[in-house]
């Protein structure tokens, strides 16, 4: 095991009715907070009047910045900024999916500062303070809710980029499995398939061979967000399945079940990131798009590490040599992406076009270098790979 | 799954060397603390010397106090108190085993106090305010350096029980695996049958029905449990499996795995803290001497639960009838306690006659109503459950 340090500083509040609670928590330490959501789904599904209702009943103002579209860009994180100061607000809440909580965290950044957001992700600045941030989680797929991390696009380089600070982390973060039951078929999946991925990703990369612990509780997590999602999609108000797959989706990508194997540099969230940034589809369908070709491209050339291990603990893969095992593993992560209606070749979005794969790769190829793993992801192996998931 | 809340507020400082840091780490919010610790085997393994040289580095100054033991008694939290409050120390820094660091705790909230402790135990005062508490661990056991609670032996009343707060969870925790090194081989095998404990308890009694993800997360942290128990025993020097037992010890009982099972109540733990508080043996031996004839008890009266589902999942058990399985599994856990060299009966330890047996019913029926648990565990079941643990 390697040396790490840990903190999960968010306070979690779990559970059927808890987007009630919202309000009081934030006026524990805020009077006016920026409401960041989304273009309409809270709004329909009646989260946006829930948290609304606790936050006139605990005294806390709030202004809106509504209308954070998927894969948030960074202009838009501008914008919010400027009326984040304008207002004078004290907290950032973002209420909704990946995107809005990704962009409050990025705002609360940028609204304590007077440098460009920007900085603080292509490294030029570090996060020196940062309002403080609260999140009414209403999709299980990012695992945003408890870490310090928030994707962005910049708008003019086509660059979906992380911004990393321990001050970005919620300070409180409400999972209420009902706020998910209205999320429609194809993103209850595609967040199935991200938070799978976050987990499994790690586990078959991280540097560290001696994890037994890490192992075994990221093959728990997978397992569990497989039967999930699966549930979630066939049954939308199966409590259960909606608790079971918000909960694991946010112990996924907290740091914790990691903790101790090393840093793991997600390949397939690299190369994904560049196709949603430049076709803009949703983060768990590229990814699903891309995993199985990227897993067979590691089998195929001799890299297989725990896909084996994976095949049999989580799929059940009932096959002793190591190599069938793996590529049987890869087929069940097929049907299972299948049966949740995600796709498992890039080809099958019809919006991207294969003379596009030149520009992907380029892409990716810069956002290898920028997150570490230039040297296992150069050029060519991104091509290898992308022009086997088509 | 249930509603919870839950922070996991402690920063974690893991892996080897890290001891080195505890000075710096206090120093960011104390200038002077208490070191509490035991009688001597810090002092031997030469952790007391490098805490005590990391606090010189750091600036921070300190008072010790010393010889605390085993199964900590309210008495000497008393002296610590009117210590730490004639020196003024503004933190406390517990090193050792649970012991240290449990007594760290109460003397933390009772030096910010004008109360008696025990009122924060018996629940006539809640905790209120406490001085900020540092644990630096060197068995993996109890979890103490991860969670707000604090066990403490009435002297008088004979009465071994829980201090709850989050306000005495430690601030930071430094997890130096190569400080378990020169744990001897009896006490690290019981630091591993009560990190079992904690968790296999947990899961098999938790009142919550629908808890796939809780019961994966439980059973990766058990197997992790009494694989690495049992190398640690062998080579005591095996950094890998300190490490693995130590982080599993750690997060067994830091509240998280079983977040959203309901609460559970431990009835081995509640019967053997009457053993240790009666007869002063280690709280780990006490339990491996309980577990497998509580086991047989509740196999023989209906009540198997999810025995064999542990007994197939982590000992490796194959045999589809359940009762079979639940046996066989009591079995497996009985040998995996004699591999480790620690007892399966109460009749292995010389020192308790079986005349003892009707004060110890006494005491734990007492216990039983204090923590909830009056209802299942009245005096002839708890008088049942250890006589066939003789």
């Amino acid at each position: 095991m390697q040396n790490f340090e840990f903190q999960l500083s968010t306070r979690i509040v779990f559970g059927r009715d808890t987007i009630k609670q919202t309000g009081a928590e934030i006026a524990r330490s805020c009077r006016k907070v920026l409401l960041v959501c989304g273009k309409g789904s809270v709004r329909r599904s009646g989260v946006f009047d829930a948290v609304v209702a606790s936050l006139r009943d605990a005294g806390v103002a709030w202004v809106e910045f509504g209308g954070v579209r998927s894969n948030p860009l960074l202009s838009q994180v501008h914008e919010a900024v400027q009326l984040a100061k304008r207002e004078g607000v004290d907290g950032i809440l973002g209420v909704g999916g990946g995107s809005a909580i990704d962009s409050a965290k990025a705002i609360a950044a940028g609204a304590a500062s007077d440098r460009d957001v920007w900085a603080f992700i292509d490294g030029t600045a570090t996060v020196e303070k940062a309002l403080p941030v609260f999140a009414v989680i209403t999709l299980a797929a990012t695992g945003t809710e408890l870490n310090g991390l928030a994707v962005v696009t910049n708008d003019i380089t086509k660059q979906k980029w992380p911004l990393r600070s321990p001050l970005i982390q919620p300070r409180v973060s409400i999972l209420d499995p009902t706020a998910t039951f209205s999320v429609p078929r194809d993103y209850t999946a595609y967040g199935g398939v991200d938070a799978f991925s976050h987990v499994v990703e790690a586990y078959l990369v991280w540097p560290e061979p001696s994890t037994p612990l890490q192992d075994r509780m990221s093959e728990a997590l997978a397992m569990t967000i497989v039967e999930a999602a699966e549930t979630c999609v066939r049954s939308p108000h199966d409590y259960e399945a909606r608790a079971s797959l918000m909960w694991a989706a946010a112990l996924g990508w907290c740091g914790l079940i990691p903790a101790g194997a090393g840093r793991a540099r997600l390949p397939n969230h690299m190369m994904e990131h560049s196709l949603s940034a430049l076709h803009d589809v949703p983060h768990g369908a590229g990814l699903s798009a891309i995993i199985p070709g990227w897993a067979r491209y590691m089998v195929e050339s001799g890299q297989s590490g725990k896909l084996p291990r994976l095949a049999r603990n989580v799929f059940g893969v009932n096959e002793k040599d190591d190599r069938k095992a793996a590529l049987a593993g890869i087929a069940a992560f097929e049907a299972w992406c299948q049966r949740l209606g995600s796709p498992t070749r890039i080809g099958q979005f019809g919006s991207i076009p294969k003379s596009a794969l030149p520009a992907i790769v380029d892409n990716a190829a810069v956002t290898a270098i920028a997150w570490g793993m230039g040297d296992a992801y150069p050029r060519d192996v991104i091509a290898a790979v992308l022009d086997g998931c088509w």
